[in-house]
């Protein structure tokens, strides 16, 4: 494996930190530089200057030149002081997993591992160190002042006051409405909230199956995930190896990570659903705590009596965890076992501050078969369900469809709002139509940004190959650039503070003729200017117009023309 | 130029004709046969057949393999026979236009020129032949029994009833709450209908500017916008040789063809808008009513009061034809000629069934101007000027924005609906964020799926290269499948009757694994055969799973074996 990764930031972008004010916290952001306008006053040419315009940055150290990342060491752990300055963490002296040992024990694995191991964190016997937990407490935390600071982006940086305060973070953790997914085990990790009176976020999935990549690609595409603008990602690997290739992408990402640790109970047991237990699977939970997976989708609310309503469907069960448990259940007869144990689940996880994404194993995989029967039961199931992971201080978010029309998405929001006591949602586009595969980061991306706005936290991305294959580096590319497009819409919608500086400077750069400056404002500056370039009869980046409209037309310079004569 | 153009059809389609009712007319359709559904009955296979899924059909007689098109003699001219029968028309002996007599008197542009020239009709003196005035004296048309039975596709061929009959038509043709664009200049053309009650339909832009393409590529270009679904063609060139090339579009063209007169009539004065003239812009008019436009965008609406709100502006004016104007009009210290003249203009179009697109000079270039004084005050006079056509008995559509974000999208078509008294809203995307150059058809694709639902009744594509350079082949292609989402979507959300047959069919294909029929049913059959195709360790394609999951987690499969395990 190539063990330096060094990303380089976007063009004319530079990385800068903001000084926590509660903390001695340095909140990374990006800062896109412009070049002047020029003007004619009186026949000469006047220059004038354009400030910077400060945005989110996800892509963690990698694009910080002070910092040169060694992927077999993994990134900065910066927030380990943190956890150890609050004394509610142990440091274990080995995993408590047995499987984890014994995968440890395997010399024949040396090969792959990733070599500067470091030993976990637990609460100690009687303390709880979740985020919930600590708001609830009136506690803010560094987490806490840290996204606050983040949100706020350009604001923040000109010291323009925002409602989004670390108060208000500490209140929206303390109600349940937002969650910060930080297992004290990934202090590589950079906080950042998911909550719908935030910046909608979005998640990435990569994961190998049986049939293709392996652990150099996962990790490399896990940092073009965040290069991109990635919030968080989830590792849904299936095939070999799937701890050794985790603990690779934990150590090096500064993003929270998922999982559906069904997935690797499942290979444990070489693919026999039948053989599934819970012990087996409380002990991949622990394994993945104690690696240091921020959250756990976990398919508790499918319940036996869903089973018939969504045997009536046209596509009966897409989620693969649903449908594993649904047979489970089918060859127990027996209730799933995820919602029998839920209580001890949350024993297990609010040790390591791990967040439940409660999955919808019934989420509709076409849009005949959205808010029904089946869905909308196992959503009043996963209501029953964030009662008690609440209970115990455990940070949950609620997944969410699938395929579903426009005209049934705010019902959908709507219901999931009401049943759920307005814990964040996290949904999978969703899809507006089923007849565009190879065109679905579209089909879901509209979706995606109407339920955005409607309210859902974070969405799950999609990519062209979605229904067909799994996705290359390229397909993550468009996926990640599609699902911030819907994000970002959703955000102006809702009107984040200071969201629209980034458009109205590009949109500026656009009327002044400032290429570059368009470029780079863009959420893929190397797209855009590869377009430009490649048109017929380009000359230099400074034309005062293009191919679309030819000199005698462009549009934006009679325009400007005509307003020059006004203003005259 | 290569004289045989012959588009094979998608795969496993066949072309077919429903029979008219009222009249010997033969609307096309295109049948997507499948295979049959494999299920185990006691161990046996059994084939359960699927009924074919009919759908629209927009490719016209370049996918019929009874017709071999011959791009020097143009489309079969089928609707002659219609207007002749109604005998409001006349033969005339020539072009009417003096720009048009002057071009054909030019030798050395016969090389160019479309030789199998038609003498162009009008209307006789004291009769009116729209299909607006034909509506409103309560005559139902050829076209308008052709567009019932083509808005119903697979109900029609089933017989099954819909609200949307020959009567219906005709009721929404006389309120003005539809058009159908169809010079009777342009026989080839097959009936479509804009209006919100029916199937949300697409343009596309092509065209020249003096930088780049030439006649061959958009022919080809138009063809290939038809092929893949493309309702209505608009025809931007601001080129050289704008009147050969268009008759070369039209000809073959079996869509509605639309242009911007204001463009050709700035070439014909070098590019100087000053030399502008009402008498100009007249004779052009009546050169492209007499080549077979369909319909005109004009410009009438943007006043001399409006100009300073603009130049408030992010970015002022960024419709070309608006900023002509805008030009011409601060030049000149006049009122918009097209303003002032505008019962001439009606005056003219009447005479050929021509259907005027008020334009939206001031539409937003970015989200800040969205819905500002500028976009609303001369949407306003477009309401205005919408009555002087209605009198004329014009079919009228009003164009609409560009840039909006998703929260005020339903205000400006509600405003729309209001100002214009429900005459048909087509709208260019609108683009939710300005943030995306290099993926405008999807930040446009978004914003149209809503304000389709809402009520637009045609959708102007944009395509990945928008602001940066002209689309080439592949770009019409993303933008116009990206639009036929749009459409779709929104036609699922307001409930068109039958549209979700296709949608169903795709995902009864997907979840019984017929790959092929998932593929052949799809808006683009060939970009989703090619990703399924080049996963890796891909397999023959009846697998009953694929890559994404791999052989232990197809969650289709796994649901399957659970469906099958509960009905027994």
């Amino acid at each position: 494996m190539n063990n330096k990764v060094s990303y380089t930031s976007f063009p004319n972008s530079e990385k800068m930190y903001v000084p926590g004010r509660l903390y001695d916290i340095r909140v990374p952001m990006r800062k896109i530089k412009l070049t002047p306008t020029v003007k004619l006053v009186d026949g000469k040419k006047v220059l004038i200057e354009n400030a910077p315009v400060v945005v989110y940055d996800t892509s963690g150290p990698f694009t910080d030149p002070e910092i040169q990342v060694d992927l077999k060491k993994g990134i900065p752990r910066f927030r380990q002081s943190w956890i150890e300055r609050r004394g509610d963490a142990e440091l274990l002296s080995g995993m408590s997993s047995e499987y984890g040992r014994a995968r440890l024990a395997d010399h024949s694995l040396d090969s792959l591992r990733f070599e500067h191991n470091h030993p976990p964190y637990r609460a100690k016997s009687g303390h709880c160190l979740t985020q919930m937990y600590y708001a609830r407490q009136g506690i803010i935390t560094e987490e806490m002042e840290y996204v606050a600071i983040r949100e706020n982006q350009q604001l923040e940086v000109e010291g323009i006051d925002s409602h989004i305060t670390p108060e208000f973070v500490r209140q929206e953790i303390a109600a349940g409405r937002a969650v910060i997914p930080g297992n004290i085990n990934h202090p590589e990790c950079e906080p950042m909230i998911i909550g719908r009176n935030f910046l909608v976020k979005i998640n990435t999935n990569l994961g190998n199956s049986n049939l293709s990549s392996g652990i150099e690609e996962e990790v490399e595409k896990a940092m073009w995930s965040c290069h991109w603008g990635g919030d968080t990602l989830m590792d849904l690997s299936t095939g070999n190896n799937i701890h050794e290739t985790r603990e690779w992408i934990v150590r090096n990402c500064p993003v929270p990570v998922g999982t559906v640790p069904i997935y690797q109970a499942l290979e444990k047991v070489n693919g026999v659903v039948e053989d599934l237990t819970w012990e087996l699977y409380r002990d991949t939970l622990i394994e993945q705590c104690e690696q240091g997976v921020d959250y756990f989708t976990i398919h508790a609310g499918l319940l036996r009596k869903h089973i018939p309503l969504a045997a009536k469907r046209v596509t009966g069960i897409v989620s693969r965890g649903g449908s594993i448990l649904a047979r489970w259940m089918t060859a127990h007869n027996e209730e799933n076992f995820l919602y029998t144990h839920f209580q001890e689940i949350c024993d297990v996880l609010k040790q390591y501050d791990v967040a439940v994404s409660l999955g919808d194993g019934l989420r509709p995989g076409c849009t005949a078969d959205a808010n029904d029967a089946a869905q909308f039961g196992e959503l009043e199931a996963l209501g029953e369900l964030t009662k008690i992971a609440w209970a115990n201080h455990v940070q949950t978010f609620i997944e969410g469809p699938g395929h579903v029309p426009m005209h049934k998405i705010k019902d959908n929001m709507d219901k999931q709002l009401e049943c759920c006591m307005e814990a964040p949602f996290y949904t999978l586009g969703p899809l507006v139509t089923d007849i565009a595969p190879g065109y679905d980061h579209i089909t879901s991306g509209i979706g995606a940004a109407m339920i955005g706005w409607y309210g859902t936290a974070m969405l799950c991305y999609v990519t062209p190959k979605e229904h067909l294959s799994l996705p290359d580096k390229e397909d993550v590319r468009v996926g990640v650039v599609t699902y911030k497009i819907a994000a970002h819409a959703a955000d102006i919608a809702k009107g984040h503070p200071g969201v629209s500086l980034r458009d109205d400077a590009l949109s500026k750069a656009r009327f002044d003729f400032r290429w570059k400056d368009q470029f780079n404002l863009s959420l893929d500056p190397e797209r855009a200017k590869e377009y430009f370039m490649a048109r017929k009869g380009a000359d230099q980046e400074g034309s005062e117009y293009c191919t679309m409209c030819g000199p005698n037309f462009c549009a934006m310079r009679i325009s400007k023309e005509v307003s020059d004569c006004i203003q005259k």
